[in-house]
């Protein structure tokens, strides 16, 4: 009995997704809230995630999984009880706003959060001198004292795509894999001249997405090369040529899973290991 | 030599606009920084403001002017000097990004923050069921567990447009008209669906923008007519058929003033009590 969940957060309330000790985290305030309504200990409602976001980065489009036990008798083909669960979640949340249940669904067979996602997409903001600073957003915007080249910007992000080893993008995690799909990063200007990256790729290494995006603001304020990054990522260690930028510029906006008749099988992909063809 | 500042500001950081004993305003904080700036004590930089926000009410484009003492022998004629101040006033205001000055000028001849404006324009969020909800928002947006019918909310929009007693709608202030000139009172949904409210008028008495969005949102909700509303504003006195929204939906947007040969004929005009033609 596995239940999907689509959830968004403000990521300043948090020290992150993952549960830590004496810290709040919102896979903590999930589960608490998953306890709260199904009257179950906490361990029985563990979720799953398919995006494991850092302290501070937001997530208006975050998925995860939980396997309930049988023994609770929830009716998954129900829509009416998967309404009220749905009501029921976000009462039990509370009403600060922070995190915010879109939906409850009964998961299809061969779903998993974490592994069956094809892709993953990602906004990162920036507003520069070029943009008009608005303070109601600075909670999810990186300000910026110079103007950024966003053409400059944008013919990096183009050279970057593809399937390539992005260590010099990823802090290190032992056993994990540096082989990623970049399938977009483009830049656009938004009504009040904020830059808005998009980032999507397979999936991510950690902090993958902010160091990309340090790469663009150096190649965009002049300090970089489109090719100077090409030559570093071709290295293949992490390099402090450009930064890793803050967290409360990310927010995860989307997840892409494929049809219900490949879950399964795409999961199985992804748990395999990977590597480059031919390189 | 009076000063014109540019400034937008993040309404839940402060009990308002104006000055008051004990609690977080815009105005402290910024004479406070200007005060520093100059090295002169606070009540040599007072401020007048084109809008007097609420509490919790937002700003992006606010607008307010202050004379300085000729003594501190400011070259307002100077551009760069403009720009250092500009900078000094943004160090001293902190780094909390709750208050940001866009531009800091030299006010022309004529031009009084408060009295020369021609418009001003609000926006207001809603997010009702149809809309994404986007926690990174939650603080300029209202969330409303029903679906509002747009183009019921337009319909009255149209219909309350121009010069007249908006008594109904205005909280009582003595001495003040409730005469105003709604300009534009229109709604759109956004890329996430949320219901965007734009509302233009010469002027606004006190709470004017809140409950003519708490009309709109009755009739959006099917709860009164446009004809309603209508006769309730014919009647002249405040109502209880609708709320007064919540103040942290709100945004003033931008004040709009005349050419600079206009400023102080405008001001002129403004200052005295209105009619409305052949009532």
């Amino acid at each position: 009995m596995r239940l999907r969940i689509d959830l968004g957060y403000d990521g300043q309330a948090f020290s992150g997704w993952a549960k830590q000790p004496d810290r709040p985290s919102v896979q903590d305030s999930l589960e608490s809230a998953l306890a709260t309504v199904f009257r179950v200990e906490r361990d029985q409602v563990k979720t799953v995630v398919a995006g494991r976001t850092d302290a501070g980065v937001h997530a208006v489009g975050q998925v995860c999984h939980v396997d309930l036990p049988e023994a609770l008798g929830v009716r998954l083909d129900d829509a009416n009880e998967l309404a009220r669960l749905t009501k029921r979640l976000r009462g039990a949340l509370g009403k600060d706003n922070h995190v915010w249940i879109h939906e409850v669904s009964a998961a299809p067979e061969g779903f998993d959060a974490r592994f069956s996602p094809v892709a993953r997409r990602y906004e990162y903001r920036i507003a520069d001198s070029h943009a008009l600073r608005d303070p109601r957003l600075a909670g999810h915007t990186v300000w910026r004292d110079e103007e950024l080249d966003m053409a400059s910007m944008n013919t990096l992000g183009q050279a970057l795509l593809g399937l390539h080893d992005f260590a010099a993008f990823c802090r290190a995690r032992e056993g994990a894999t540096t082989i990623r799909e970049l399938q977009e990063f483009s830049w656009l200007r938004d009504e009040q001249h904020v830059l808005v990256g998009r980032v999507v790729a397979d999936a991510f290494c950690h902090s993958m997405v902010r160091s990309l995006v340090g790469s663009a603001v150096a190649v965009g304020a002049g300090q970089l090369s489109t090719d100077d990054v090409l030559r570093l990522r071709q290295e293949g260690a992490r390099t402090s040529a450009w930064k890793t930028m803050p967290a409360h510029g990310l927010t995860l906006m989307e997840i892409y899973y494929p049809d219900p008749e490949h879950l399964a099988e795409r999961a199985e992909q992804t748990r395999a290991p990977r590597r480059l063809p031919a390189d």
